[in-house]
């Protein structure tokens, strides 16, 4: 089916899918914004509102922007490979680093209240999801962008590298869905089941989650969206012409 | 890659992994009975504790057998496809069939206790994805179980069926965890945040249910798996045969 796709042509439904995704990504972020304006009391980063920062943070660093840097092989389609890279390492490193002001927020705001650090499946799966990111990413930069590694060296962890992106994407959709659950009952308890405006909301909010998280795995995982193969193996054979020149491919 | 895989020759790596999946799944629904049974009463079907019987029928009917249905092609590679649909469709049905007395379960329980229905997250998913899981195995039986499909529809058709199934495989993996969050904080509140044997228990739960979802995903997406497409397309031609000759293949 690969082999069919074009050098050049994108495939015809893809831009819809990816705006779709767009969409439902900038919902989420606006949606968790809403909820914790509406009825969170908005972010500060003292006091007891500097927890509100820890869901933005995590939901546009591990959820919108690390949706986004999967995205970007099939977005594009026809860049020079290492151009793509570059994105699709820069767009991680921020994800990550909003990730980290995420994380640093929720334990200041547990040290500030003496309340007790991960004991929950939320903290359990957050802390195993952002160790396997950090680990993946470091692979990936000594592998893919530091030049060095071995051509079949690379080849051979490829298909890893990208299983491992998914699942630790899906893993951050889940940590979130678990996140949002673990704030509602803490405050709502025994009211979430009289349907109140905010259970509702961030119901909502985590069908959208759902959304956004299954709408990335189509794209990506759709076997006739794949970035032609034509071009990875030229760009590869290029890159591998870098390790044994030492110079930079301008463009394929 | 796949062309690379022999019509006989399973990898061998797949039967350690398939194995390591059987034992984390036996694993997920032993660690749920040992949580029901230690912490929660055991199961019965009336009264309180008709509530055990949900999450233990939808861990065994919704996660584990689910997960093994979606592994029938990757464990069966070289029995003629005919039996092999047949399975994959069987095990689904008894999926359905445990996942359906697990809901009856909680209704009923819900009922008795006059506790309203469907308001949190995790409920939401739950019904979304049994819907789309009974939804997509009426597509799946009418399209390739069914004689009477066109081959072509059958083709267009298999990609979307496969990345729904994972895609109602992952959900229903992250509405367990939810859900198993939120019997735990209903249950213990603040006594979660000290360690309690009972929420310890429940957080491993849940990231063993991580672990099979993982397994089964590596297992189902590792390109070098995959079903050997000669064999897929013999016996394509044989069903296609069966469709034009009125008869039902043998063997391969």
């Amino acid at each position: 089916m690969e082999s069919r796709a074009g050098l050049a042509a994108a495939p015809r439904a893809l831009p819809y899918y990816v705006a779709f995704s767009q969409l439902l990504g900038l919902t989420v972020v606006a949606t968790t914004g809403a909820w914790l304006g509406l009825y969170r009391g908005g972010i500060a980063w003292e006091g007891a509102l500097q927890f509100n920062a820890h869901p933005l943070c995590m939901v546009i660093g591990l959820i919108f922007l690390q949706g986004d840097a999967l995205l970007v092989y099939r977005v594009f389609r026809n860049e020079p490979r290492r151009t793509t890279k570059v994105l699709h390492g820069l767009l991680h490193v921020f994800a990550f680093i909003i990730a980290l002001v995420g994380m640093v927020a929720v334990f200041d705001y547990h040290r500030e209240q003496g309340y007790a650090d991960l004991y929950s499946l939320h903290s359990w799966c957050g802390i195993l999801g952002f160790v396997l990111y950090f680990v993946q990413w470091l692979v990936g930069f000594s592998l893919f962008l530091f030049p060095g590694a071995a051509f079949s060296l690379r080849s051979r962890y490829r298909p890893q590298h990208i299983f491992f992106g998914a699942a630790i994407f899906l893993l951050s959709v889940g940590t979130a869905l678990l996140g949002l659950k673990e704030a509602l009952l803490f405050k709502l308890g025994a009211r979430y089941s009289t349907f109140e405006a905010e259970g509702v909301l961030a119901n909502v909010l985590g069908l959208l989650l759902v959304g956004f998280g299954g709408t990335v795995l189509y794209i990506l995982t759709r076997p006739d969206w794949k970035r032609p193969p034509q071009a990875e193996e030229q760009a590869l054979s290029m890159d591998f012409k870098t390790l044994t020149e030492g110079d930079s491919p301008s463009s394929q």
